[in-house]
């Protein structure tokens, strides 16, 4: 979830100038609008510590009108708060209908906290994400404009930014004990707010993952993300009771995750020939201890076409009795499946226990192809990453592990892979004329798989990226890690 | 919650003969109207054991084309279910568009009865409704209908239902152990019930609680309402994408919970006289009590014009210090108000700890006058409910008691005050022509009133229903209540 948050994104000082004036003209204008719209908006504002939050509200001051725009921080609560029900203070702090209300922490801190801290079990934190998303819908049902900013930064980036603002004299004061404690508990954090914001992103008020590093990249993505928010929100003339924006605006910066996959990578044929042999056989054992421990596995293959699933797929197969796995390739949905819910026959075909499950594409085809395509609408599509989620928690709870790999080439690879095709007459059945059409949709290809991974890289089923430019390479990444990774659940 | 389902709601043969013929041919007709829609019906059928559920189901399949309706029910699970996540077995069964599926017996069954059976605790029941709740919205989403029927039994009916099958020879077999030994839990499975519909009772997909003891009342109820909903859904083209049909079917029964009131009741003058002083100086005593410990008090009235509701007001109030309370007379929002939620006028006023706030009308205006008089929305009013159990369980969980009174006087008494208002000089401001005018909706409003008991009468916020004609003996029955229940909350 946090893996298009730490890409090491930057904007130059040349850029940011160029950007910024447009930018704060732009905010200024829809303030201006709102105020005789009728919905107001509500800003939140989340994340790590020392990932820019206060720079990023100190600086939305200064581009907009700051007597139109109220921040609203909250502490321990007051003597007036405690004696209320601990949403009372949301309420009071609502802005009205034309106005921008920013939440300095809000609903989130303290259900985070508090499980961070070891102060609440699992089921307490989603009866509280309930509680929240109750709380939102109410709000969107109202006609608000929600906006749900989280400042990310790698557990590396958290400890040099905290040294660097220590460093200084005039920064000293804003690194506090407590800065340093929370540190400590960086991974539980982590953990705790992939949950809280997985749970949290619904289909009218997501989450955005803001990549908090670079000062000039995180506030450019901020104040872009709200500009674009609001312009759609009012042009659908700001009347109350309709849905509210949702979903992310098209980056102005192009870097997606895949960009920092190093292509180059490759393996020696006998240092290859030399690892398939030992995985596979590695594989077949632990295969075998996860089918008597009556544990299923599912491992779902998404790339770009000639990206080299299949060849991948047979490598694993290879290694397998016949009777302990199957392949489900995914083509075009039946009529039959037609008539049911997209994820339905998903479910028809999950495994018995102890088996292996390999889907050559998957569920996942909602977000990529039907969302490029517009085979699906946007808000199927936007909805769907909640219901895979939920999809993949209740296999995860039943004890299923589940691996999911997106294998990566180039352009330039692919085009050479599909020219040997074209060469090699038992392959040429694999290329069509919708080959050459989907590259012309690579960059939104690109888009689409990083906000993929954004949204469902999860604890319990996260993303492997492969570097695919070389084959041999990939095969060994992918059986490498599905060994690792059943080797861990048992 | 379940009070509307306790009224001893009969359907006479004469008048079942009449109109099931009707029905059924009404049912036949849109389930043949499905067959070419783009949306399946799924009908849970849930409550009480011996409420009727499997009877409905039967007849339901006598009374329309049982090749096109598939009914499932759920026992323990399969060694193939078992092998899946929980949720496998619900996918696998539900009907493809044009279809309608019973399910008898749900994803709702295993949370409540681990509940009951004291195997889950309070929060992880939350999280499975929460799933619940992801689940249905999917479903919806996705074009369903969903219809949820909870039949429901008093307990003294239910043990009469079991001992009435037991006694005759073709019926024994339907009675087992585990029935008998679900009605020594009646109570806790009431509870657990109430909260499970309260939580799961969503704006797109509503329970309907129906009462269970008359077998023709509760047959053409749940067959009216199944050709209603359809009906409507069928109406908006069945597309797919479009919101669901929600909310109860204007009942075509139109006794109420406050037709069972019985107005006669009075008290003598004397025997009032002493009870005032005696309760006024118990509530006096109770109230410091509660602000010593640091508890607050929420009294809410509701009722019919010139019910009483100022008079029965005053009579509490003259037994406090004008420090400890406050009454809040809840008129037309302010513009401010208007700016913001509907329940934000309402936060606004909570009291601090140890108070006691009394609103003369209150959040209810939503589902009462606001929606007999079309000043809010359908779906406006409709989701109300949730938002606002979630409110009050919100006070609740802050220590606050929650009291909630409905005046009910009849037509004639009402008149009655009206007439003798005009008469008196000081109180003329009281009457206008609204007054006269909301006579005419007077069955709207019984209705509303109906729906909002079943929908906001919860355990830990109470509708009382007061017998009004008899002023004296409606402002001892309040006082009571109130006491009564400070007491036990202290």
């Amino acid at each position: 979830m946090f893996e298009t948050a730490e890409l090491g994104r930057k904007v130059s000082k040349q850029d940011y100038e160029k950007r910024v004036a447009d930018l704060r003209f732009g905010l200024l204008r829809v303030q201006d609008e709102l105020k005789e719209a009728k919905f107001p908006v509500i800003l939140l504002i989340g994340g790590v510590d020392g990932a820019g939050k206060g720079e990023t509200v100190n600086l939305l001051h200064e581009w907009m009108d700051a007597r139109f725009l109220q921040t609203h921080a909250f502490g321990p609560p007051s003597d007036e708060e405690f004696e209320r029900p601990a949403f009372w203070r949301f309420w009071r702090a609502l802005p009205p209908r034309g106005r921008i209300g920013i939440f300095f922490g809000s609903w989130y801190t303290d259900p985070i906290v508090r499980r961070v801290f070891g102060q609440s079990k699992k089921a307490e934190l989603d009866t509280a994400l309930a509680r929240i998303n109750g709380f939102e819908k109410e709000l969107v049902d109202d006609g608000a404009l929600i906006v749900k900013f989280w400042f990310h930064l790698s557990k590396q980036a958290q400890k040099e930014r905290l040294k660097a603002l220590e460093r200084h004299r005039l920064t000293r004061w804003r690194v506090t004990d407590s800065d340093w404690k929370h540190f400590k508990l960086y991974d539980k954090f982590r953990q705790v707010s992939e949950r809280v914001l997985r749970e949290t992103s619904t289909g009218d008020a997501p989450w955005l993952v803001i990549e908090g590093a670079d000062h000039r990249y995180r506030s450019l993505t901020a104040g872009d993300y709200l500009l674009d928010a609001m312009t759609k929100r009012l042009a659908d003339g700001g009347k109350s009771n309709t849905r509210a924006f949702a979903g992310r605006t098209q980056t102005k910066d192009p870097t997606t995750v895949l960009d920092r996959l190093d292509l180059s990578l490759k393996l020696e044929d006998d240092q290859y020939e030399k690892e398939l042999e030992r995985l596979q056989g590695r594989l077949n054992t632990l295969v075998r201890k996860m089918k008597r421990a009556g544990r299923s596995s599912i491992a779902v293959f998404e790339g770009w076409d000639a990206g080299g699933k299949g060849s991948a797929i047979r490598r694993i197969t290879a290694a397998l009795d016949a009777r302990d796995y199957s392949v489900i390739p995914v083509a075009a949905p039946t009529d039959e499946e037609k008539a049911h819910p997209y994820l339905w026959r998903f479910w028809r075909h999950l495994p018995r226990a102890g088996r292996v499950t390999i889907f050559d594409r998957s569920w996942y085809g909602r977000v990529l192809v039907e969302r490029v395509e517009q085979f699906a609408t946007e808000p199927e599509w936007k909805r769907a990453y909640t219901e895979i989620n939920e999809f993949e928690e209740q296999l995860h709870e039943r004890g299923v592990v589940i691996l999911k790999y997106w294998l990566h080439v180039d352009q330039d690879e692919q085009m050479r892979r599909f020219k040997s095709r074209e060469k090699v007459s038992f392959k040429q059945y694999k290329i069509t004329e919708e080959d050459f059409r989907n590259r012309k949709q690579w960059d939104a290809y690109k888009e689409a798989v990083d906000e993929m991974v954004e949204r469902t890289s999860t604890e319990f089923a996260p993303w492997t990226l492969v570097e695919a430019n070389d084959k041999k390479y990939a095969r060994i990444k992918i059986l490498k890690t599905l060994c690792d990774r059943l080797d861990a659940a048992l």
